[in-house]
């Protein structure tokens, strides 16, 4: 049966649902005002069970998910959310073996969850101009188990990236259209890039910059996320939600001189389809196509 | 610089702006009614650029990531839309190394997913009993690249699950709380559950299960994801959208003893929060006591 | 030009955005921690514009609409939100001259929107099992000058409702499936219904009865308001929003004999189209035939 | 028993659920493929019942509500859905006795939805340039009965209104930032103003000219429509979804010289509360004080 190790990671609740993350050390003392919870305590021991403190308080102690990790990540500025976090990966093609160029750093949450996916054979290079926090994302990816995946560097970008042919590309920066040379010179050809931005007059901006630097496949998207209570005989949506998290702008670097012909255009005014390509609903034809290869 | 190679996947976008996936192959052509591309003007060269057929036609020619495989997947029934893969596979912890159990596996997507985000050195457990179904999930697992990481097995899951102590089990069927004894026992101790179910009806039936199964931290979320036309002097978004792919349930299996102490209560009868955990702020004070140790 | 005069009520907004709502009387006080504001400074004067309390203290002195009103209403329990009542209104169809049934009045949000819809040539009758809550809404309506659109009965509506024939009832109560024979009994043939239900499984059990009643057209829908900030250089949604103000259902009670007929089908099970009648697209080809005649 | 007469609008529904709007006359005839329908079997009859035509075809004949006629309106343009048309005649104060002066008409679907909220003693003011759109919107008021309550006027607003002290003014124009100076000149002070516009980048540049002119109390927001299949035990949201119709913006005319110490400021920047005036949560210290008096 699995049990809990020095070094895990665990998540402790309390009974008034407080939530804490502890990194189990041999001989460890976690001190709460409702007692001492000793690490022995838990090494050596199968997760998904209540503890008790010295005192007799209950904890429910579990393994963390990297949406636990992303939730509880000490941070001194607003991180991307898990929804996106997640999401921002599928888009950027992120698995073991890839190789990603982020700036900024801020707190590392995306960082976090960029190398949870590209772990063991990827890397993540990541740029943040203020060192001290950089120092709070690299004890956070420390904590996390992940800093052996991660190269973290204090760098201005508008200086370049030291990377090239980086798989992809991520920027979570105020203007992220002043870099989109630095970051052509960074990503393989048809590369993935990514950003997220707050406000509608920076996508606009940026979708203009992109457009003029040859980036196509320009996808701008949000994702909401509701949450019920989750009781069965009284199923509802929670009274509120998180109404905005940033605005999520997806794009590939092409060859400059390709790059007009592709790109997007209103379909009372171009060819392309009603809503650019639905999701799940199309390209049969194609692939049927690629059967007979 | 990178090029594309045999074997890899390639998106090909067609300038009314279809979309085909290919396999790369020496000496392969793929033939569509605007002409014959030779694979071989592909193989050795940076994607990122257009490409003409035989008869001048052109394509863009991209690196697929995940969310286009999933998009492009070959299907006979509703797929799990990618937004809904990508929180999935974080929701249940997966990265490289863990072991998955899925039922069904439909045709393949989720499993796609999740064999991406636990490769190299995981492997998922896939569950099906339509023999046909299978075979369509093996070929696209195939095509992607990532058999090697998925066990595809044909069974009736009332039957259990061969695996045990694995990390997260997901269960996309009809009747989930059928399969919760089978669950546990296939899930480490406080291991990863979820779900993704239609509708309201379902999800009620399925946290009363879970409830009376020992299951706590149950959390039922849905994602909506919105698009915008990235027009930067026109910005707006899509006139329509997919407006319900599924609700999802997550849930952690702990010590049946344990459980009824630590479920989900309305803040007007009981102790959880508000809203329970809000996504990042909160934990701050735990933190604290955490850097303590 | 218009000014305001005694019996007007009037939004007053302070320097740090708050908001009062006060009804002018000639030689009337209004007094505040910021000072002292003579209602006759207001009296036989435009409103917007800045008034000045005795002491210098500065207020936004506005006309208040029904949405400010609802806003602003004095409560005991959670009332229906401006957008529902709003929609509620039309679905009902309010407007002078209709003769509404409600039930219950809880503060009278929602009766106060209905007056105001089908004054001065229609009526609201609302029942009210409290008639503590019917005191408030009472005073409610009678400050907004509302009061004689609306008769108030303090009644348990199992005993039936006075009116018949009326054109539309709508039911804010926890169970309203117990009430559809009296909502028969008052409603004119084919008149409207509606109710609103804070959970999933309220909305089933409601559908079921309404099928079993003879309701037809029955529609369950939910209203989400998304604000913005409005700043033009950094338009973006709020941070947070109302995410579950109650699910509204709308039907129409038909002959008893002919309601099999038109019962909702599953696209995938019977006639009806795709997603019901979507708005704004379709009956051109009726409204054809129409010319004709 | 109410019955229909000649001169309503009757709603048709035919057994493949499509919806039809015809107007009553002694002796009408409705034709159809399905047979012919004669008025007379529906006049002096109660509604809410099915009717068949001559050869046996049935139909479900209904009062419609204002919410239908907007969906069945006659357009040569996309009109104003029915949810934004509830919430913007609340907002802008509509009720009878209002006048209400709206640019531009286009097919007269807001106009219609104007003219029931203030009808019988106010009046709709609604300017077009397009004289044939006029003749579209007159003959869509008329079919309704309204027409009496409006004053359709074929100008160019931008040589201004004729009405003064109007309580609300609407423009659903492409470049309402033009036309500021003539809808101040035509609303009383504090009166209400309001538009809709499908782009980010209009909601800016709108936001900006009503600072500059000196409205406040400016809002942006939208509203989502969420259908459900009405299911009792099956519920769930449709598959699809309008996602989006339009942006709406209200704001109120205020003397110019006060309007810049009432300007919405960032929570972080400023004195406004954290999302402006949160829907009934707040005010209850002002109201106390409103006691007293």
């Amino acid at each position: 049966m699995r049990t809990a190790q020095a070094g895990d990671m665990v998540l402790l609740i309390s009974d008034d649902r407080k939530r804490f993350l502890i990194r189990l050390e041999v001989g460890g003392e976690w001190h709460t005002h409702r007692g001492v919870l000793h690490h022995d305590d838990l090494i050596g021991k199968p997760l998904g069970r209540t503890v008790y403190t010295a005192i007799g308080h209950p904890f429910l102690a579990l393994e963390p998910s990297t949406h636990d990790l992303l939730q509880r990540i000490k941070r001194v500025t607003q991180i991307i959310f898990p929804k996106d976090a997640a999401y921002i990966a599928m888009r950027l093609n992120c698995h073991s073996g890839q190789r990603i160029v982020e700036a900024g750093t801020g707190s590392g949450g995306l960082t976090l969850a960029l190398a949870r996916a590209v772990m063991p054979n990827g890397r993540v290079y990541s740029y943040e101009t203020r060192p001290k926090m950089q120092a709070l994302a690299r004890r956070n990816l420390e904590r996390a188990g992940l800093l052996d995946y991660v190269e973290l560097k204090v760098r201005d970008i508008a200086e370049g990236f030291d990377e090239r042919d980086a798989d992809a590309c991520f920027l979570d920066l105020r203007e992220p259209w002043n870099y989109l040379a630095q970051v052509r010179a960074a990503l393989k050809p048809g590369g993935f890039f990514g950003s997220i931005l707050p406000t509608t007059n920076q996508v606009s901006q940026l979708i203009e910059a992109l457009e003029r630097r040859g980036f196509v496949e320009i996808e701008v998207e949000e994702l909401l996320l509701r949450r019920y209570k989750p009781v069965a005989e009284r199923l509802r949506p929670m009274d509120r939600m998180v109404a905005h998290t940033g605005y999520l702008v997806f794009a590939r670097p092409v060859a400059p001189e390709d790059a007009a012909a592709w790109r997007y255009r209103d379909p009372k005014h171009g060819i392309w389809g009603v809503e650019g390509p639905p999701e799940g609903t199309e390209g049969t034809e194609g692939d049927e196509t690629d059967e007979a290869d």
